[in-house]
């Protein structure tokens, strides 16, 4: 069961310029930056709102630490912009084998790690109507849903 | 105030088939559809997640209803998917005045009508990273902050 918006993922060619206009012209706070050697990002995690399902809703900021990371290669293709969108769980591997199941391409044989200590993985954007779609199980999480996500 | 993400909105040619992927796939709802002529769209509202403001958190998809819409105009530039990202506020005036004081492009003179009977208006994607931005009051907020936002 996908629960909440969990993130919407925005590329940007300068991620300290990208904080500094979320912030300024929203008001929004950063939560949480990192960098993620594997997926070839440097990221801010800008916190939204509380979730219905004890987890948040973020924008996570994108920049790209190298050129052959997917990040670069959005941004060389389309400009800065949307890059996907993200679903919480509290089980990313039965859903993803739930949704692969339906005929939806999922893009890792095994879920990766993603922004927080997260467990993440990505479906395939031509089987869901154009959209770059994320499955995203919170650190903390309880796949057995018998405690809701607090600890991200 | 931006207290939440209220919906991500999404462009497609083929309404029908979009909700039928959203709802076999992710098991999600729809929770209401209409046609905004003035927008030129037929739109169907997927809620995800209730939201800690009191509101909650959709995605949008998006038909054109004629040519000369914009959906029309993006999904004839850049193919189906994620066309804007959309906050939610108890007051659309104020908010989009003091945005646009900080130098960010608002689109409309006045807010315009949106879903579910709620007031929006359009920041300028080139002032906001490449993301085209709405602003959302829900119908039956209160400006004044004095009671939460619970009726869509």
């Amino acid at each position: 069961m996908l629960t909440r918006i969990d993130h919407v993922g925005i590329a940007c060619h300068d991620l300290d310029k990208t904080v500094e206009f979320y912030t300024r012209t929203y008001g929004f706070t950063v939560a949480h930056t990192e960098v993620n050697d594997e997926q070839g990002v440097r990221e801010a995690m800008i916190k939204v709102n509380d979730a219905g399902d004890g987890g948040a809703t973020y924008l996570q900021l994108l920049e790209p630490t190298r050129e052959d990371s997917p990040i670069a290669k959005f941004l060389a293709r389309n400009g800065e912009g949307v890059h996907h969108i993200a679903f919480g769980t509290a089980d990313v591997r039965t859903e993803s084998a739930d949704i692969g199941a339906k005929g939806v391409r999922v893009l890792y044989d095994e879920p990766r790690r993603g922004s927080m200590g997260s467990t993440i993985t990505f479906l395939h954007p031509k089987d869901c109507g154009g959209v770059l779609t994320e499955l995203v199980e919170a650190a903390g999480g309880h796949p057995e849903g018998a405690e809701p996500v607090t600890d991200r």
